[in-house]
């Protein structure tokens, strides 16, 4: 058995909760991590306060290999995301030397601001993640990447961090359709599952205006299992059609 | 001061986190939110696994007023969010008379197979609600709403619970185009922000292919109080410009 990663992804941001912004990045991320074969085992929208940004990076930072944060790491009052990344570990925010030099190469030397600098500081040791798009970067301090909000940035950055991070066996799927209804094939899909508990097996009905479908899905990192469990679940819609 | 209302909302589901499918109820669930003068505070995407939906509907129902939940109630094996939730509360389940009512109706005697009868188990004392697509129903227990995962469904449960659920003073909002680099008004903002400290003043860039821009966004429940400091963020822009 090899160890399986997982992460966590955190979206800081007062715009998605007050549903101003419709989310672009969690699936983005969630499809990313597939790939990476990193399990994305939960996600947590959070207000731009303090107090709860730490508690929500310590929390997840213990419990999951990585950490993938957007939102709050621009120029303004209420970008408090490094800081409070920096205070969830206990380590100071510094004018990180390398941050500095692709703002000053950005900017110009007139245009970089005070408040263009604040998205040079960055904790102690963080590693930065390169940004394409807007020059400021995130960062990486222990298992928690800092990346912006804004999706083409959050992206770009994200497929930069892909491109390092470890990963385990990605997981596979088998996409079925299913002509039956949903509780038709209930019964015989609990029955195939308690025979293959390594694969998890879905279904996912879709209600049209004037037309109903079913999909099952199944997701392990096994193929022979796959195979099999996808083998059983043809015969099942045989059986029962 | 009157008592403001916070609710959380709990995605269940195995399908967004793999990235299968993008989520659309969260973005609805905000802005029906915001029209019931509710605050939504947190929002958690979770996998189908008992013992995580037993630990963060707790966690939920103890810290906020309402919790909304997603996914999870069909008729097959993976759907565990009904008992889930009434062994957060070690409330036992039952088979609803009102629930089995609505079932029978829609699918008649014969076609109301074991599998269906499992949407009919609700916890002892829960409020079943509507489920106008495809009959199943949702249902309230204590402070927590169970709905489906479907959008349509989803919605359309929601729709019925707003018209229910106790809210406090709407919270309003100003947007104000800013044709200035978020980092120019940053400092300035900042200062706003500390005469106004009961509105939320958050500022959101958009990078385009070739274009710019920038909003600033104003959100509080005391009308002239965001008169003010929208006035205030038009004279800084003025000011800069």
């Amino acid at each position: 058995m090899t160890k399986e990663f997982k992460a966590a992804m955190i979206v800081i941001g007062n715009e998605v909760l007050s549903g101003r912004t419709q989310d672009k990045n969690i699936n983005y991320v969630a499809k990313k991590m597939v790939s990476c074969g990193v399990r994305l085992a939960e996600v947590r929208i959070i207000p731009d306060v303090k107090e709860t940004i730490i508690d929500t990076v310590r929390t997840l930072s213990d419990r999951f290999d990585y950490v993938f944060t957007s939102g709050g790491i621009g120029p303004t009052h209420d970008d408090i995301t490094a800081e409070s990344v920096a205070k969830t570990f206990d380590i100071p925010l510094e004018q990180n030397s390398d941050a500095y030099d692709i703002l000053l190469a950005h900017y110009g030397e007139e245009e970089l601001t005070e408040a263009r600098l604040k998205m040079a500081q960055i904790p102690v040791g963080g590693s930065l993640i390169f940004n394409p798009v807007s020059a400021a970067p995130g960062f990486q301090i222990k298992n928690v990447y800092v990346m912006a909000g804004v999706p083409r940035i959050m992206q770009a950055m994200l497929d930069n961090v892909a491109g390092v991070i470890q990963g385990g066996t990605k997981l596979q799927s088998r996409t079925i359709p299913c002509p039956l209804p949903e509780s038709v094939v209930a019964p015989g899909l609990g029955e195939i599952q308690t025979v293959y508990p390594d694969i998890d097996i879905g279904s996912y009905p879709h209600f049209g205006d004037k037309s109903y479908s079913v999909q099952v899905v199944l997701r392990g990192v096994n193929e022979t299992e796959l195979d099999n469990a996808e083998r059983d679940v043809l015969s099942l819609i045989k059986k029962l059609l």
